[in-house]
């Protein structure tokens, strides 16, 4: 499946309501399913969404509040009890520790799941290889924090009119793409001089936090930034208070950050609607909008260079 | 409020579906309000249901498999975080202390809960005052299971003529009603003298079990019996394996109990629609309903002896 993209599961903050569930968000990127904040209830928000937990390859939990983090009981239980195979890494703030432990052995079931506990323990890259680069970035939130990136590498794509000129056919263009080079009548070729650079593509998860320098590093020219906006800006000191951001906050950071589209979620339950926080944040930035409980939110379309 | 009535917040056995929701029921009983059994997302089904966790009063599990319990964590947390301000009582396995603890402590949370921890350690009474008296009763599933019974005392009424032809009027029948007795001129009158016998209505929770004297001693004559109907008959086996009941199991607990009104629940995801499980108990017992997500079922009407 190569589909990028991030399906909605829950969009409320802290407590659930009959439009929002608790928040919860799935990135498909590629082969790939990257879990976010699961709160209470994920596990029934992916059936509504058809999504599946054999998709799920890592888990990214922000911080341990309830409504970020409720929910991974239950997903680790469904990981467990359909036999999911393959190794799921779960990325979360080391200092919550015991609550990842109390989540996973929260009740009795036979615990069947691969996970490999990937405790953060600080900022900086915490996944890499030959395709992503994944880090983490404090934030600033009553309680240990951390924001997610996800990054792809550039790479090269071939132009096959230079393929056809460097008289490269069938097996060797499939070598060329895989190792990056192929040799022809004793001359190496490298892919880079029949091909263009193709930019990678970058995902990131702000959640929970006052504006902070790691809100900005983690967006900046994020392709799809999803950046919670609890409150209206008539609430900045009670969003202060709590460690939240308003709705303009997001729009300035995904203005500065140069982020290319900017998806608001984390409401707090006083807003029946959420028209005000999109016509707020786009006052900062051309292409906002609202997370809602279901909603498939496509990465934008990869530019090939011609 | 004076209302007796059972509100469905789940019946899905296992895991979730689109229709069902994992179990969770209020029994709203006068003023109390008892929660069974809170699985995930419990927190939202009482939204929908148009139920406040201020109404809870005791909650039971009768087990601690997840989809019995996981909904705990977040009843707690809301419970705290609406400063609910008495104090509820938690019936459990005592078997099940760390599962109790870990669902208590899964999060990072301001705990403000007032909660009771009542830990069941073997059949019996566990809980009694005037009005109602609590028993539970082992049940045989592949883990450490309870079931309960909420039994209402039997009360007077009185009589409006026996009261005139005594000369008790005003104030004296207040005291009559609230002390069982009062004194004339002299002469102490019982309220058995001017009353009838109002006999205690009782409700019985039966969940994942086989078969066993323990679903029968809950269920003896019970006003309203929920049960477990897992499957049909055809995997009676099954049924058997894993600890559960047919639906045909149920309807003859209710008959041979002498159970008034049965209301089957926890189906397998295997039965989209659950007409043939109510069909099957049917077969032995006149009153049998199929719990659906967000019912309210209310007890049978309590008969006033004329």
């Amino acid at each position: 499946m190569s589909e990028r993209k991030l399906i909605v599961l829950g969009t409320a903050s802290q407590v659930p309501s009959r439009t929002r569930n608790q928040g919860g968000y799935l990135l498909r990127f590629d082969d790939q399913g990257f879990l976010f904040d699961p709160g209470e209830g994920t596990q029934r928000q992916m059936i509504f969404a058809g999504v599946s937990v054999s998709e799920i390859t890592k888990i990214f939990i922000t911080h341990f509040h309830g409504d970020h983090c409720l929910g991974l009981a239950g997903i680790i239980q469904r990981i467990s009890l359909d036999r999911v195979r393959h190794t799921i890494e779960v990325y979360y703030p080391a200092s919550g520790q015991q609550y990842f432990e109390h989540l996973r052995d929260s009740t009795l079931y036979h615990y069947a799941a691969c996970l490999r506990q990937c405790p953060v323990a600080g900022p900086g890259v915490i996944f890499e290889d030959e395709t992503l680069i994944i880090e983490a970035q404090r934030l600033d939130h009553d309680v240990d924090t951390f924001g997610y990136r996800v990054g792809e590498k550039d790479s090269y794509t071939v132009i096959p009119e230079e393929l056809e000129r460097a008289g490269i056919h069938g097996e060797n263009i499939r070598r060329l793409k895989e190792t990056g080079r192929m040799t022809l009548d004793g001359k190496t070729i490298a892919i880079s001089e029949v091909g263009t650079v193709l930019t990678g593509q970058s995902f990131a998860f702000v959640m929970d936090t006052r504006e902070c320098p790691g809100a900005y590093e983690l967006a900046r020219s994020a392709d799809l930034l999803v950046c919670e906006a609890t409150y209206l800006s008539d609430l900045e000191s009670l969003a202060r208070d709590y460690g939240h951001l308003t709705a303009a906050q997001a729009g300035r950071i995904a203005r500065d950050a140069g982020a290319k589209k900017l998806v608001l979620t984390h409401f707090s339950q006083r807003y029946i609607t959420v028209e005000a926080l999109v016509h707020e944040a786009s006052q900062f930035h051309a292409d906002v909008v609202a997370a809602g409980d279901g909603e498939h939110i496509p990465l934008p379309k990869r530019r090939r260079p011609l």
